[in-house]
């Protein structure tokens, strides 16, 4: 066997374990989550996880980069976007999620918030979600700058909107996890544009 | 003793178990938490706790609403307050806080975030959460009304505007306290003003 399809074959091992730890999670929640509940949903034998993994914490630290991964990239902006129809294809995307195969935008943002909630007693999932966020509302900036240097948009504090906007957005899909309230998303995504959005053009 | 003494008294024992369920959970947070936890925190018996809750879930039910009713009614406003001073008052005292004597203003914020994430499963917990958020967001929609009627704020959808306005409250909290970013309820303040609260002006 070659090297090079020992690390394919890695990977799609934990890949198998990651869908498998969405299943287990999905049926028992965080808390209650035990390996061999993780076990139960794949094909593979248990020692498999044993071995790829130093335990719950460290599979769950991998899970929360895993499931991360599959936002990173998804949107698809070619150079000749404006920077507002980027900025709304960028917002849409947090809210609303790219269609996945398995398991929903809402099944994958529900594991999320709840590590979310976790990670002020866990330095390591604390800085996965730092840097993520940070990704989020970086890629706002960016293109708030854009839009200011271009001319479309007026003149603001670039940082300050970016965070705004990705607290929002944050929000909007907690609301509607925790207090199951269905349209929060569509009608942040309405207040986003009229109070936030729209008074960059004037 | 008389009828009245003994309601006193049994409003005094409530806010004693309360308070011991305020340090036993910073001790051993929500998922660890045992009732025996609370009764260690406590002068008087365990037995206590057990008449006036039934197991820890009715327990957890009564300290969510005894945590938020500690923040209701501390905005004082008189009648002669204008809508944007009011405004303002509303959004520090969710962001900042009132003055308590034993455990601040983020120690209580740390559990109140903690079980809005668990609420997602949870229809009792889910409905005190919904009612609060809802006597928020009506508030602050109120004054905005009473500005939009007084011709000090612009006519826009204050019904949007209140929620996006509690929304960002409830982020920035959040992330203060699960990623640490002690400067988050400062610099939302400076944002809901110069995003937000300014376009009512104009």
């Amino acid at each position: 066997m070659s090297d090079s399809s020992e690390t394919v074959s890695a990977k799609d091992t934990e890949e198998v374990i990651m869908e498998a730890t969405f299943r287990a999670l999905s049926k028992h929640g965080y808390t209650d989550l035990r390996m061999r509940d993780i076990g139960e949903e794949m094909d593979l034998t248990r020692q498999v996880i044993h071995y790829h993994f130093d335990g719950k914490y460290d599979l769950m630290s991998s899970f929360l980069e895993y499931v991360i991964e599959q936002y990173e990239g998804s949107v698809q902006v070619d150079e000749e976007t404006d920077p507002r129809s980027e900025l709304d294809a960028r917002i849409d995307q947090c809210l609303f999620g790219p269609e996945f195969e398995e398991f929903t935008h809402w099944d994958r943002m529900k594991v999320y918030h709840e590590l979310y909630t976790y990670a002020q007693n866990d330095g390591e999932h604390r800085e996965i979600f730092d840097d993520h966020y940070e990704r989020i509302r970086g890629s706002i900036v960016e293109v708030v700058e854009d839009g200011i240097e271009q001319g479309q948009f007026r003149s603001v504090d670039a940082e300050r909107m970016g965070q705004l906007i990705t607290d929002v957005i944050h929000a909007a899909r907690g609301r509607r996890i925790s207090l199951g309230h269905e349209d929060a998303p569509e009608e942040t995504r309405r207040a986003i544009d009229e109070f936030i959005l729209d008074s960059l053009h004037s």
